[in-house]
């Protein structure tokens, strides 16, 4: 399966994207994501989707004893053994969708803005209780479903509209929990709407433990830097999940 | 307190237009609540919000063994005392901000369309958890987040727009847990909102083993009788969750 990522102009333009240090990633996803995470040390660790590996060093710097990181875009993970390599940390090219070949069980398995790509979430779910410890914890970031939810009819569409002096997002077909096909950078991304339900049962029909469910918002720090961010609070790009075998 | 359901023009256009049996209620929101209950077979049963006690025949005709049901509106229980009088249910004039004097325990506690009512939701959850007996199961159903969430400038406001030959909602505010002042019938009435994230996190902070979460949908016979509701598709009316002590 190739992989959007190996695109190269989809590559570069998202290489750029993220080295703009104000980014939603930066300074709203990262942020959460990290306040979520447990005590590191002496942990062992699988991350699903690490992008350029940015996440390793830090897992490392804060204790972590191993981390199996995977991406399924071979220049990310060329990039990853460039600029993030440690001793304890292993980089492979691997697809979510073939995790169940990993023959090894962990501490905490982390995913950040990577499952709303995958059809099988259900399978997914059930690969990664077969991958933690008892009493091993999943952290996930993902679009949120308001954001993945709407149709529309072409890609010049509008997603805000204003009414008076208020903006107000559109929203569609939230409960059409199905393929989303829309273009990002030029290049044309599929992903899977699932609603806030759907991840809520889907988690529970895999016997995980539903510890937190946040949406992302923007704290005072982020609006200064970036003011259209204040409108996380009508609808937040982001949703997290943090979940216990 | 004052209810709304005791505004006698209120009172008057509530009946006229739960009288019709094509109504919301009836065709979307009912069924999926009496999909939810388990076996009633010897169970005893609280009902939060039991307004004119058609869900107390229900309940006694499926085996349950004792019903207690409440409701803020004299109105209401003067109405259910008459239509749905049974031996073994018990009608009380009585808010849920109360319940916690209850003096006796339940297998199922039940509420239709009315948590949206109740400011202190994390208060009302530690006292239904109280009132279960171990095992017991919540069941209850609220308008949905995605119809709370959106704050209007008057109310004379549209929520919905075309664009080309497709219907969007409108949605802000959807992180803004707070009140929502609306009118319904003529009648001011307040809301509380809640995020799907919101009611996750309340049900886990007071002890509640999540069983299964549910947004609305119509069904093609419900669609038949009232074409709109197919719109559920695009943002649900309302929203259930089951969970179990």
């Amino acid at each position: 399966m190739k992989n959007v990522y190996d695109n190269e102009m989809f590559f570069n333009e998202y290489q750029t994207m993220r080295a703009v240090e104000i980014n939603a990633n930066n300074l709203i996803e990262n942020p959460i994501m990290k306040s979520m995470l447990p005590d590191l040390n002496g942990k062992t660790i699988l991350d699903l989707g690490c992008g350029d590996g940015n996440m390793e060093t830090y897992f490392v710097k804060n204790g972590a004893k191993k981390v199996v990181a995977l991406d399924l875009s071979e220049n990310m993970i060329a990039e990853a053994k460039k600029i993030n390599n440690h001793d304890n940390v292993e980089y492979y090219v691997m697809g979510m969708e073939d995790i169940s070949s990993i023959n090894q069980k962990f501490d905490i398995v982390y995913s950040s803005l990577a499952f709303h790509y995958i059809q099988d979430f259900n399978k997914l779910l059930n690969d990664i209780y077969n991958l933690l410890n008892q009493g091993g914890i999943l952290i996930y970031s993902q679009e949120s479903p308001l954001s993945t939810a709407p149709i529309f009819e072409n890609d010049n569409y509008q997603s805000k509209i204003f009414i008076g002096n208020k903006r107000y997002n559109l929203l569609s077909d939230y409960c059409n929990q199905t393929e989303r096909n829309n273009y990002w950078n030029g290049v044309p991304v599929t992903k899977y709407h699932r609603t806030y339900a759907g991840i809520v049962n889907a988690l529970i029909k895999n016997k995980f433990n539903i510890l937190e469910m946040q949406d992302s918002y923007a704290s005072a720090e982020a609006i200064a830097l970036c003011p259209k961010y204040a409108y996380q609070n009508d609808k937040p790009y982001f949703t997290f999940v943090k979940a216990e075998k």
